[in-house]
């Protein structure tokens, strides 16, 4: 009995690994159709977020059937507990992503980041890139120096996102207003996408030391 | 046995609701505070968002050991992993209605919304009292008229969201940049508001139906 359940542990497990590739795949993905115009590409983003809800609804399916099943308790309740709430933040992260992409449509032909905020976005989407990397990495080995390379790295995206402000706010803006928004719309998103990676970097800590190093619910 | 997990699970459901009360009102101050540019109750909007993620914390750490404790199985332990959900999804209202006071406190002691959009965002910040009312009523009678109530509202939250895009976008528009990026921030916050209310209204609606009515999840 136990055996079969800690290979379905290890299923859950391993299916959180998969949306979080997903995930890195869909950000990595729509930063490049943003910063080069390419319809194709944002579009397949979008279409490709469908197969992230889809692993979220089967990965919820499971852990139900598990609790129902195997009546875990403890860290194994804990485990499952956690991948419910995990798989909904990947799912968000994925939903983020295709923001990201749709913004990228709505503004194709032309580029929705004005010159002057093209550099900032390009280190946004790398920071966005290696947090996606490290929160696939942390799910997998449940090492905590991963986990605080996340905060880190989100530290980053939350600089960058107030950068984008000092550009918008400063004189030197001539943007237009449909510039200023889709750049305020795109900060939110890839500040938000952070966020949820630190959440789920606390919640691993969690797991792995049982402790609550700052409520996961916070990082907002 | 079952009289105490009878108990238990009404009061998880009594808990869900005195959290939708206390983002009701949450949502409700930030849109006076908004509108009036009302320092204190701004403030305290901030402050009170304390109390909702400590609600969500007891509540999350209660829905835990009721699942070591009881073993819930079939609808049961469905009631049990829905709380776990929504009463994430509350803390997340909650943080969207601190979210909107912290716009008007930024701006303080001028508005965040310049008068060419006053009107919209009272009626934004209407409809989302009314999804939040509608929120607790849905919680507390399981009422699917009402789940359905909330689904026509959150259809008057995005028309309005699209009305903020119409006149930042029309060539009346004469706002400053900071003008832009807060109408653009309110807005979203409005529309993400009343699409957690839409997941909360379709999770429910699947406890009483036993029937997906489509992907609470895909509610973004």
């Amino acid at each position: 009995m136990r055996e079969i359940f800690d290979a379905e542990l290890k299923q859950l497990g391993d299916d959180l690994v998969a949306m979080s590739r997903r995930v890195e795949h869909a950000i990595t993905a729509a930063g490049e159709a943003l910063a080069r115009q390419d319809l194709t590409l944002a579009e397949s983003v979008i279409a490709d977020d469908l197969a992230i809800d889809a692993l979220e609804r089967d990965l919820d399916e499971r852990c139900v059937l598990l609790l129902a099943q195997q009546q875990p308790v403890a860290t194994d309740l804990r485990v499952v507990v956690s991948a419910l709430r995990m798989s909904a933040t990947l799912e968000r992260m994925g939903d983020l992503a295709r923001h990201v992409a749709q913004v990228a449509r709505r503004s194709y032909p032309h580029p929705a980041v004005d010159p002057a905020l093209a550099a900032v976005f390009a280190e946004m989407n790398e920071a966005a890139v290696r947090v996606a990397a490290k929160t696939t990495e942390v799910l997998h080995s449940h090492d905590l120096e991963v986990a605080a390379a996340i905060l880190a790295e989100d530290d980053r995206l939350d600089h960058l996102h107030e950068e984008t402000f000092r550009v918008l706010l400063g004189s030197g803006w001539t943007g237009t207003p449909q510039q200023t928004v889709d750049v305020t719309l795109l900060g939110r998103y890839y500040e938000r996408f952070g966020d949820h990676a630190v959440s789920i970097a606390k919640r691993i800590t969690f797991l792995v030391t049982g402790d609550f190093a700052g409520d996961p619910s916070a990082a907002h």
